[in-house]
């Protein structure tokens, strides 16, 4: 187990975007979230006390964090400088990123001689199954997404809390580092190897009393070229009885991929039901969830209202305006 | 990349279909099959020289390469002992077996000590990257499946053979181990890292002349619940100009999955062309090809006969009646 509190490392993230790590802690696992710790040129903020080593280590910090991620995953020589501090000032280290901690000789031989842990919550650490598609008790709603980063882990989590505030059984199934960093398991389904991919999702998701629902996170995008197997594996895996729709209104294009527009609501609820399907005849739609984090409120609100009528769906953000419509429609399967 | 030409080694398979991985070197790179090495019992025969490890050394092998499926998954002592002699001659091996030489101390000592490679096609030897999704000069065919094991490599490896019989720029390119060691090379896609998947698809067919063709080897299905995931990558790295259609007509439900039926070849079709379009919005399906091995030849060719009618695409057997068709539909792009 990972030790608490934490402090929130941000490094030098391009972009909030970047630091989504960190702001999944903090939003969910506030209490954990004591400090934050970034470098030059850092565009991201927690909004939490901006913290040195030695301060946070007197706040009760046990574990730093890494907050930031990076597209290919690349340990800068700038962030180890910092890593190394940290161990010798007695925290332990957490990571979600491709590149391990644990392969980096010179943090290890440092984490070694302080006695510290370094843990890389992105390796799995179970052999996992090849799917056998067979139809397991329970339900399962998967949150699935127009592009990468549009919400879909909020979504599940902002269900789940709802839920749980109406007394209804349900389950945040982490899929990703920042759900694994949150809730303490989950799969790290990107790191999967490609033949087990789907057998892992159907281990996250096991037989569960007939009215329990794991609320499963998303990853990628049917349309995001760069990760749609892994959106693909989690929809046969999970064989969901229930889709939500991800989608950021604000977008430009693809995340990543300069040259790909982002599909319309249409094109993927037509697209995500067919692939659903086959794993589960009886799925549906149920509900919208919109990212309006850069959309003023009344614009949000006719967006949704809107997409409403258009799409005849119950629509909302989440986040910004809560759940409720989503888990109603939930609960009227 | 696997040095050539090989010395195939049949071990002592028990039937001729145990030694599918050297057939396969045999049929598509004939100039490859330099000898056969049989130990006592062995029921293969390829109809190439039977050699020593002395002869084969002569005749300018580069590489043993393990063309029989071991019994009980395990390298036994009657071979551990011709593979020790095989790396003392100053041959490389290679394997794509579950048991990967690799994780056989003996064999690895060997190895370092007269300077050998292990090439075990089984484990992805390349550190591929994320997928750019940026759109590569030259065309690209893909096989697609109603179901796995199906004949796409076979599709694949016949139009290659045909295209360069014409003249024309064609490259087969392998994403499984059969392919990667008749040709050398290629990615074993079904062992890469969930969110490499894509970016290794491209890795395998970059940039290339106008008039060229890569013939990606096709995986899974995307109607197979296991490996849906890994076909998903295939098409979104592949971006392919023309995809061809496989199937297998009295296959009675999935491959291993008892409960799901194939789809039909329409559903393959709109499904496929769906997904494709995100990564090439011009692709085209230009042809079906059928693996009739269990139907007497009359059925079959009334069986394409039919097909091409009802889907409007050039049907055939690529193994039994030639490519001709597909390389035509695909020349005609």
């Amino acid at each position: 187990m990972i030790e608490t509190p934490y402090l929130l490392f941000l490094g030098d993230a391009p972009d909030p975007l970047a630091a989504k790590v960190a702001q999944g802690i903090k939003d969910w696992r506030p209490e954990f979230a004591v400090g934050q710790f970034r470098m030059e040129g850092c565009k991201a903020d927690m909004g939490i006390p901006d913290m040195t080593l030695e301060d946070a280590k007197a706040a009760g910090c046990k574990t730093l964090v890494i907050g930031v991620a990076n597209r290919g995953g690349v340990i800068s020589q700038a962030w180890k400088k910092v890593l190394i501090a940290a161990l010798e000032e007695g925290f332990d280290l957490a990571s979600g990123l491709h590149n391990l901690l644990r392969e980096e000789p010179d943090l290890v031989a440092v984490a070694e001689a302080c006695g510290r842990a370094l843990h890389d919550v992105r390796v799995p650490e179970v052999d996992y199954p090849i799917a056998n598609g067979i139809k397991r008790t329970g339900k399962r709603c998967l949150a699935v997404g127009t592009d990468c980063s549009v919400g879909k882990m909020y979504t599940a989590l902002c269900m789940e809390r709802e839920m749980r505030e109406r007394g209804l059984k349900a389950s945040f199934r982490a899929t990703g580092q920042t759900g694994i960093l949150i809730t303490g398991d989950g799969v790290p389904l990107d790191a999967v190897i490609a033949d087990f991919m789907a057998g892992s999702v159907e281990w996250l998701t096991p037989d569960n009393d007939p009215d329990h629902w794991d609320l499963i996170e998303g990853q990628g995008s049917l349309f995001h070229v760069s990760y749609s197997g892994v959106t693909m594996a989690l929809i046969h895996g999970g064989q969901p009885d229930a889709l939500i729709l991800c989608h950021e209104p604000t977008r430009a294009h693809m995340r990543g991929l300069p040259g790909y527009q982002l599909p319309g609501l249409d094109a993927l609820r037509d697209l995500s039901l067919q692939i659903a399907r086959v794993a589960n005849p009886g799925v549906q739609v149920v509900g919208i969830s919109v990212n309006t984090q850069h959309m003023p409120e009344a614009e949000a609100r006719a967006y949704l209202a809107a997409l409403e009528t258009e799409m005849g769906l119950p629509a909302t953000d989440p986040y910004r305006f809560g759940a409720g419509k989503l888990v109603d429609a939930l609960a009227a399967i």
